[in-house]
């Protein structure tokens, strides 16, 4: 809780590399405190930019500030974010300010964990706020950026198509929407577009389709939670990150999005559903690698030998595992 | 097997549903034939107006084509792909092919698993080549495209530091590497970055990494699979998909794709990996979908109220639920 850097780093390569099961059930206790951030948006809306903005804001502010830089460059090779070393020296020196890369090794939802419990480590040792930057708009960037109290969507003018119809799912989730890179052509467009998609509001669905396995939790009828209060209106705010333009602006929607939380038990309604979701998945995943410890890996090869001479479809091969069918 | 169009789609929406278990069983012997091709690529480059352009000149060589658009445009609502009405009006009226439009309805694991069941139905149908679309570049994006025996990533010139650094990833799955848009300015630039990391090369990895649940299997001591052969040399095509441009050459490379892969056991190689990878994944959710059948709701409620309140950490509760401790 009062570590050096150095020890802060040291655990949290514990726990990137699954090793500190013991060291996060003791500091679990004093997390909840930090206002937790996800940053979130396409390629090429200027994402880090503005995280570094609002880094360098809240410093102003004298207020700590952790990054949780989730990287999915590379499946394979776990390559460190480009223009991470530029970002460590503009920000380092500075006690209140840790950047932390994670690259995506083997599955996003073992990544979905891990951000989780690096957020809590940085959470216990006393940063206030916790911004978790997310490349990317696929389904589960946008399941790590939920994991956040407050969800920040980055948007920017002329990016084609497929970033449009990219909107409509991301949006659903922005607690706070900034329009970066206000400085190119067609900004009042976008404006306007992402106000209108806005006002159609979906918002309400948010609580009930947080995670990934709500659809196995709802047909096992677990208990609903309530739908959330909507009386946030998502704030659109226009920036250019690279000038600063606009950050104050964003910073003082997000001051206000924490006290809307706490003030009106959103907070806690946000909190169970990912207590919930992360549960799940961590139950999901512990029984598959206690059945796989125990399987005879000679007839499982087997088996997937013949699901791929088209002898037996994956569904009968998996009846045949599970009941023995 | 020589359905209607009508039965097909009725069956796929079947499929999609999860709904179809026996059909998947008995159509499964009578899949294998076709060419399944996964395109992929960050948003911007103008994947769809290429899978278009394909889709049309498979058709002028008499080829049949069936088109799978997986679209994470929204993981609430289910959008449905911006453009689909016009792509399926300029392709309909022809029966030697078929567009069908995927939502991202819960995870995208499930997403996974059911366009590998669409694709089958399609091959089993007598499609000849299978075209799986995905809008965007995130890891769940290109774990579905790797489904396919020959995967194709679009790039475009000038899209910003954002993509580049995507790229890294994803250029280690192309078998076939598109510029698209090749009449913008920088286009000779994006072309030699692109050759020098794929001279870089890790395509070696692509087996060993395949799937998400690879590092369960390889701690549990699952027979490792072999490298593939690294014969094939990913090659670089320019084109100008609205125009046409550059299209016959990308046929070109999946007919030698598709050649390569049946003459040097590389298909075998990667319909092993694939089965094991869809085996791992359908036997976790189905010992998830056992367990929490069997849980008692209240309980289970009020343990995720527990880890809300910091009262008990997510590992704590997990262990207690899965070995009673």
């Amino acid at each position: 809780l009062r570590a050096s850097r150095r020890d802060l780093a040291r655990l949290l390569t514990r726990v990137e590399n699954g090793h500190a099961h013991d060291e996060l059930s003791t500091l679990f206790p004093y997390t909840g405190q930090a206002h937790v951030i996800g940053v979130t948006g396409a390629p090429g809306t200027g994402k880090s930019t503005l995280v570094n903005a609002l880094a360098k804001a809240y410093r102003a502010e004298g207020i700590t500030v952790a990054v949780v830089a989730v990287d999915p460059t590379s499946p394979f090779t776990g390559g460190a974010i480009l223009g991470d070393r530029i970002r460590m020296r503009e920000l380092s020196g500075d006690p209140g300010t840790f950047i932390r890369s994670m690259a995506t090794r083997g599955s996003l939802g073992g990544l979905a964990h891990t951000t989780s419990d690096v957020v809590r480590v940085f959470d216990a040792a006393g940063y206030d706020v916790i911004l978790i930057e997310t490349v990317g708009a696929g389904q589960s960037e946008v399941d790590i950026a939920r994991a956040a109290q407050t969800t920040l969507v980055v948007e920017a003018p002329g990016l084609g198509d497929d970033v449009q119809a990219i909107k409509a799912g991301i949006l659903e989730i922005a607690d706070v929407l900034v329009v970066n890179k206000a400085d190119r052509p067609g900004v009042e467009h976008t404006v306007r577009a992402l106000r209108a998609m806005l006002d159609l509001g979906h918002r309400a669905e948010r609580v009930l389709h947080h995670g990934t396995l709500m659809a196995a939790a709802d047909s096992a009828r677990l208990p609903a939670l309530p739908d959330e209060m909507t009386a946030w209106q998502t704030p659109v705010v226009q920036t250019i990150a690279s000038e600063g333009t606009g950050v104050d602006e964003v910073l003082a929607r997000l001051h206000a999005h924490r006290d809307y939380l706490r003030t009106t038990g959103t907070l806690i309604q946000r909190e169970r559903a990912h207590a919930q979701a992360e549960l799940l998945t961590r139950v999901r995943d512990a029984l598959f690698t206690k059945w796989i410890a125990g399987q005879d890996q000679l007839l499982l090869g087997d088996l997937i030998a013949r699901i791929a001479a088209r002898e037996m479809s994956p569904a009968q091969v998996v009846t045949r595992l599970i009941d023995g069918g």
